[in-house]
């Protein structure tokens, strides 16, 4: 690898630059409505300087890989997918009730300790979740006012909107098939993966990918032309099994993760009863008596330490551990197998690889 | 009056349309997820099928009133507000709590009876909010979808985009202040008022008129130059009035309204003890006596017809009321004079005279 493997240090730099210049825009605007609003400021960009920002990163890269070239305003178009997942992060957090996120209070808990702090009358639990929902909207709205406001011109932007509206519309339909699951109690292996594909392979890696290919269109002025199609198909081939890496590894952290790296809560993904692949895999090879052990903890919201430790090692004991492990190997070398020969440039085969590992075999 | 005032009729059928097929569309998209995703179609579709179209019909105004044409794009662009405005209501109702919502169950309603009839676990509630702020969210993102979909060149809606960055800032931020009046217990009538420009005199009128006359921008081909920056202007002496008016009106159709007509449960605004100005105006006139009754009753859930029409009887005698019809008249005369001389198409001046009556008598 480089010394900046995948121009991450530089990706990351200058993603947190935009995003630190829209915010003091919106700083003003919030500010002529009232000096009230701007606890929303604090809150956002707190929430904001946190982020691995590998939905910038893979936007960069499909931009790159169709032959665009480095410049400030592909940096800006992709930081505003950062707002994206921040909407994303605050909604989810309102609709699981979670108390963590990125190491500090969920932002929904922030606006609720406010409310305790004011001595406000009513639900401090309710104003919090409306808090929530409005600034999870605002950054809603605010992805697009970004993309916007990247200074690419407007029929490039164009270009690029099939794209930004699919991954949209697949994000909140991801999470809703996650509340399905959930809800219903459909715990297989099956409606498990089918929500990666929505929640994580298309919308944090294929989707990225395919805006910036987007974005760069015609951009490979003095190359052989890369069909737009044949680049786009390269990257459902890679971004599908990676995704499934990268969610199969999320799964590991959130349940044997040190929380100091991953900055949530050490029994969190247990105590929230989530329907990862890692536990229907799990619940798969579990024995009866296993499966007990599955069922008394997971969703337990008091549960202990010992609680989560015996569910590890169940995890552990069925394999299913071993399994998605193996899940993730397998699924990142067909991701880095796609780019063999794909019709993107060097530089961006190069450090699509890069991404493959980082994003896969990362502890935090 | 002409025999279709101000175009409305026109307007809504134009607009109907435009939703119609984009709701098609989104069908699609939707199915190729999962079949799961279809009752979302079904529920907004429902949602959308009701609206009195007032902000699109703004929209459309200010196009035409600086100069824009009539043509098919202008009233695509114009229903993308109603998908920003059905997205305010479904996180509106979540967030109240709210039973009701044009007539028909609240979208997170329609969803907690889906888990009780599909007998899932955990709470039917909860599971409805999930599901409400995520059918929510998919419309604040299609809000842009479509507006950028409406076939109007990429230049023309980069003029508009400022104007819906506005708006959607500022419905959020509006709803916020309202959340905050209501658990800070601010019940004066300058807060009330503060929250009516930003949740309604802004959202509903100045900037959809903005917004059009934005993206008509240079259309006044052939017609002495008429300052973008003075109609912007006009619209905005239009349309602060206005929209108190139409706030006020809505206040006063919230606890004297025929739910038949409104669509709106019959004591939902004394129940969800909303702090409108209608309310604190009464506040500020009651008694003693008279603000023991408001206190007894605003706010209560378990709220009685006869607990209802004593809350009714105090607004009407403390002058509320009057005072309130008097606050309407006189705005929307302020409104009608902005009109006088200002640089708009003759026909605009017409239909906006005749929407500032329509908007501010409407019974429901």
């Amino acid at each position: 690898m480089t010394s900046d493997p995948a121009d991450l240090g530089l990706i990351r730099a200058e993603v947190a630059t935009a995003l630190k210049r829209f915010l003091r825009r919106q700083r003003d605007v919030l500010a002529t409505i009232g000096d009230d609003l701007l606890p929303w400021v604090e809150v956002i960009s707190e929430l904001l300087s946190g982020g691995k920002r590998f939905r910038p990163a893979f936007c960069y890269w499909g931009w790159r890989a169709a032959g665009g070239q480095t410049c400030p305003e592909i940096f800006t178009a992709a930081a505003a997918l950062e707002l994206l997942q921040a909407s994303a992060l605050v909604h989810d957090d309102v609709m699981d009730a979670s108390d963590v996120r990125r190491g500090r209070p969920a932002v929904h808990r922030q606006f609720a300790a406010m409310h305790e702090a004011a001595g406000f009358a009513g639900s401090a639990e309710a104003f919090g979740a409306g808090a929530g929902i409005l600034v999870g909207d605002a950054l809603l709205s605010w992805t697009d006012e970004l993309y916007h406001a990247s200074g690419l011109p407007a029929d490039v932007l164009q270009r690029g909107q099939p794209m930004l509206n699919a991954m949209r519309t697949e994000v909140a339909a991801g999470q809703y098939l996650d509340l399905l699951n959930q809800f219903s109690g459909n715990e297989t292996v099956q409606s498990a993966m089918r929500m990666v594909t929505y929640k994580t392979a298309k919308y944090t890696i294929e989707r990225p990918l395919h805006l910036g290919a987007a974005l760069a269109g015609g951009a490979l002025a003095g190359e052989p032309p890369h069909s737009v199609a044949a680049v786009a198909a390269t990257f459902t081939d890679y971004g599908l099994p990676l995704g499934v890496a990268f969610q199969l590894r999320d799964d590991i952290l959130g349940v044997f993760g040190d929380p100091a790296r991953t900055g949530k809560s050490v029994t969190g993904d247990i105590s929230e009863g989530k329907r990862t692949v890692l536990i229907a895999l799990a619940r798969e090879r579990a024995s009866a008596h296993q499966l007990g052990v599955l069922d008394q903890h997971l969703g337990d919201r008091q549960l202990t330490a010992g609680g989560a430790a015996e569910v590890r090692g169940v995890i552990a004991e069925t394999g299913a551990l071993a399994e998605c492990e193996n899940l993730i190997s397998a699924s990142v070398k067909e991701a880095i197998a796609a780019l063999d020969g794909a019709p993107i440039t060097d530089a961006a085969r190069s450090a699509l690889i890069e991404l493959a590992v980082l994003t896969s075999s990362r502890a935090d």
